[in-house]
């Protein structure tokens, strides 16, 4: 997620620019074309006018659908974010040993491994996809697959927050944040027979624990079920299409005008019409899978890191770890 | 599901290209007759633009309703899968007879019935229905109507999971998940009357019942309910009309140009704006109907095997099957 | 509802034909004045275009919210078929008097009233109201309004449900179906009394109770508030406006040829562009209102048989009646 | 609301030909200087025709804005109509002293203090706002301040429904429906204190109460919040901005024509269409607040009195009130 | 929140005066040169009208998400309204302490706590942002940064709500509402074991704070996830480009007129075009981010207030501050 006011637009021109250029370098032979030679290659502007406004439509079709998965990928983590304050809360208030350091030690275990979760969840939707834009991941900060690299990364977050065996007995499982929550689920009923807390306060534990499925499982949605490829191919060759046929339609009106060099205005002109449309196209398709390691991910690292500060100052810890802060303008 | 980043041109092409045949078999006539002959055929082009931007945002309107389709089946799917987690996180902590194989012994027995109620609900939703494509189905995979082969697929699958017994139950039923899911209930409240579990957890085991009755019915709301079709039918009708007009407004455009072979344009022009029109209306009717058994479907199959394999790993089961993988790029 | 895949041409075309048919027949003489005067009545065609692509707009915004309505209507009715199945599960496994004809007799009487319900709150949804399409009611199906006829329709499918002494009792009331399921709430409790279910489980039902309030009370919303009348009405008089001005403004792009015949274009033209506008409209309008008792109902009559079979066969009942079948292609 | 099928012509007109007559007015002395003078006054036509797009689109944004807050207010009554026959299903059957005429008695006094809430509820939500029409109040219904006229009205609805004392109570207090759901919250616990029902009950009662409290917030809500004055502002200033350019650019369009006398077709032309887009402005403008007391409102007082006839009717009363009638076709 | 009908339209051409005066004094030297020189500088207009339109598009995309954050920041305070006034309800009704003194003095310190929650909620809120509009930030009211200031201001207000120890406890943690919850929740379960209410109503409280977390993380989410700053910047772009072509277009349509000093037209009419543009970008932009302590704000600060009023009248108190008043029409 960018944190400033706007891209500027050297910034957003960079990023888009091969539009531009291979927009400029196919209209160039055309105009060359019906400068030197006779023949007259122009197409009329009309029907081209009616089909860019439809593209337009259909643009715009796909970038609302865009943001809507971005935006609802946010909310899932803003629910994560109220779920697990109540979680806190309750953990704190409801669980009671008549010992208070046995409290302590109870308490710091379960809110410990519902860090682990987010961490496993966090690195678990950062796996990458085949529908997803590979080379703009951010190098470094997740592996790609599933490997020894990524197991690592995993323990050496979650190894102050679960005993080791708890992390192998998960490795060998298809979604370790699943069989995590899991755990904290017989753990919370083994506490319960224990006489910590009551049926009322069990159930209330559930039904949070129901809760972090449902945030799990709907930023899993997200995360596998890309924006539909029909729709985002459609919008893909639709928009070629119509900056396929685009200078050829210039070249009319500018072959209209009785100054001969005008012809050569339909280069840049292209290039800068196929610009503003395929940037339109790509804004769409850059912020479908906001779960992708990219520069406009939701930043779940920097939601997860404010969870852990408030939970663990609830715990009254005053050793906390700071928040994560946006580097060169991008919140992680 | 498509699961690669974008469907190629070609295959895009391919699979629409009758529009585009059709649109240059129309039109060549057209531009014929008015080339060797002396009677002017055209139409003005102004009053037929507006149509077309005019039909542009009605097919907006029914891209956008069948994408909500789609995307809300998905949604109800994902619902399915936090609904099952937590039954099995549920199963696995609320349930104690005091021997510890016989706990496993009933948490399997209820685990197991969800996964048949999964591999009934979905093939179920994949019964054909009048209104969608069949010409598309993926061949063999699911039996288009209730017959002998349709009770023999399920019977296969949910051979291990319940007894014989029970599935000749369901079999005069008119909806098997339903009944199922009632067994299911039955049997949960059997189990409470044994004290196996209180009021408290019994309650909670109700609501998941409730929640996954909801699932289904969604689930089959949108299988049973199609696009209203009067809508589906004026998005045809008026790209039809459109592109009838089509060749004739271009006849007038072109025929304005000093060239006179410029009028055959009127026939490639022709083809690639039907071409683009009907793209985007056929792109829509391929994805109002997300259980069709065809290759945009929510893959429901796959979400099955992942949820039969998250169960069974809480289980502690350690042979469980692999997870269901794309065919050519196609998730069912 | 129609279940065929489209609605083909001349069905649409015929449902639709006024407008075209207007169309042609106001733009006769205008076509013949300006042929046969030598007084030019033309209007330039560009305002005219502008407003066209307003109105096309204006048509989206009503369409989409129409089928808002509908989409809508269909959802709450999909809510009352979950609702329903979990009642009927719960009824099946939370009633327990010790003796198990009595509950068979206990479950049978709460699951015949919920029967009932269906059926009186289905009469009362489509009795007709002001603004609806009377003239597209389904001949003989329901009654119109409250009359002696409506009561003994009603009568005629509850009689086997519930006892006639109970439906007297109902008769008198402003609203059948609410007074029905205060009644269920009243046995409830009573059944509760009797200690045939704990605390607990009246509980649940009693929010399912809550739930089918809420479901009759959303269908009722729709019913009784339709589309705003003054945006359905602007949707209608700004398309008369656009549709007025047609044939002056084609008019003067048809003058514009050389070939004087053209001129007579503007007749045919004026009733297709008449139609396909009007067609927009009159989709909108005509499903505004998913309960009117026309074909493009949301089928009501299907559902709650459909719901009736689940529940009976819950019961284990095997002589249950068979589902709606759709008639010509229309489900009801 | 209006109750009829459509507004007709001249009903719509009538409301909104104010600015049919400035278009008008406004367009003459431009056409004229344009006739009488040498010096060509018009403006091109292409610019503003993409500025009349332009506003069209965001005029459908504003309407269908607008419509959202109307649709919003009508659910939140119905969820208040919902709740409402919940809570008498509730009282009717929960509440038990072991005495008949006792139990009437408390029934009686809890349903008629909820009517009494819908009373005063009511009467609040028509209070007159700033940003209003205070122009298109229906006169003499509901008082537009808080003032001895108002707390009169209020009493004398509320007068057979709680004691003097009780209302008198009210009076100071900022939001009177607050706090007479708030002495039911107290009531419902005295009640309980006294063994009335217990816990479960008493808990379903409290939601309920919360219930009526999120629907009456979200009604005060829509009432308090407009539609940002800085969107509406600019729909008026944008429609203002394209209807003065308009009767400019007309000119150039009817000076083309060799007719000199079309120059005065300018007129009424820029009469229509300023008419047209004034009226989708307006249309909205108008629907965006639906408790202004106005024709287009939301009928809350028809809704509340339905909901006393079906509570009352629970009650046994035979001696109910009668349902509201449309005047003129229009429902309050 | 701005709370006349209309801003007039000085406001608003003074609010948004830049593009206008820019666009200006971009087209007078392009006019200027194309006057003076010889060289057709001009560009036709017809593709820029293209871009125009789906920039218009783009835009109308832009101010529905914008319109929607605001909606969705008004529709969480609503739900705070509905929370508290519940909270409040369920706070006098549940303890009973035996003692009504100090029923009164426990019920005092909860809901005063309340009240410093939503106080310093508030405060955390309207601390800035980078993409935010610091310039239009009202001056006085918040304090921009977490610093002496900032901390001053919020004791001053709780100063009466809370005892200073408690304050002093708070400061240092990274987010003071939710440790404030927290102990709300700690004193709860306290309470409760004490013996002043039961379970029952132990967990209405319970879910209450779960709400009021939920209510608190909804606000937090729409202050620090701002419109994502990709599709801001390609409205803004896109508008730059368009507007930037924009004379460039002009000069080829008032240059065919015969009248030369027609010419000149393209400064005043680019300057409007520009304007309104920028005018429909800005009025997004600028609603983007409903707590950034500007004139568009929704008014927390008035809303808080009216809570404030509802719960110390539910106690009692007849003492209670006035409601927050519009200031120039302007309530925060």
């Amino acid at each position: 997620m960018y944190t400033k006011r706007n891209y500027n637009f050297w910034m957003t021109f960079n990023w888009s620019r091969r539009p531009f250029i291979i927009g400029l370098l196919y209209a160039l032979p055309i105009a060359a074309l019906n400068h030197f030679t006779e023949i007259d290659f122009s197409l009329p502007w009309q029907p081209i006018s009616v089909l860019g406004i439809s593209v337009a439509f259909y643009l715009g079709f796909k970038n609302n659908s865009s943001y809507d998965r971005t935006w609802e990928a946010r909310k899932i983590w803003g629910g994560i974010v109220n779920g697990s304050r109540t979680f806190g809360a309750a953990v704190n208030s409801f669980i009671q040993t008549g010992d208070k350091s046995e409290d302590l030690k109870i308490r710091q275990r379960l809110i410990y491994r519902h860090i682990a979760w987010l961490t496993a969840l966090r690195y678990q939707l950062r796996l990458s996809r085949d529908w997803e834009h590979h080379e703009d991941r951010v190098k470094g900060l997740y592996s790609p697959i599933v490997c020894e690299v990524y197991f690592n990364d995993i323990d050496r977050e979650v190894s102050n927050l679960i005993s080791d065996e708890e992390f192998q007995g998960y490795k060998p499982k298809a979604n370790i944040a699943t069989q995590m929550m899991a755990t904290q689920a017989r753990e919370l009923q083994a506490l319960h027979d224990l006489g910590y807390f009551d049926n009322f306060r069990h159930m209330e534990f559930h039904r949070l624990i129901a809760e972090f499925y449902a945030d799990q499982g709907r930023s899993e949605r997200i995360k596998n079920f890309p924006f539909p490829r029909q729709y985002a191919s459609v919008a893909l060759w639709n928009t070629f299409v119509f900056t396929a046929l685009l200078p050829w339609g210039l070249l009319s009106i500018f072959s209209e005008d009785t100054d001969a060099w005008h012809i050569w205005l339909t280069v840049p002109f292209s290039g800068l019409i196929t610009w503003v449309f395929f940037l339109m196209e790509k804004i769409g398709d850059y912020s479908e899978n906001p779960f992708e390691g990219a520069y406009n991910d939701v930043p779940i690292t920097s939601i997860s890191r404010a969870i852990e500060i408030d939970l663990r100052e609830m715990l009254g810890e005053t050793d906390v770890p700071k928040p994560i802060a946006a580097v060169d303008g991008f919140l992680m």
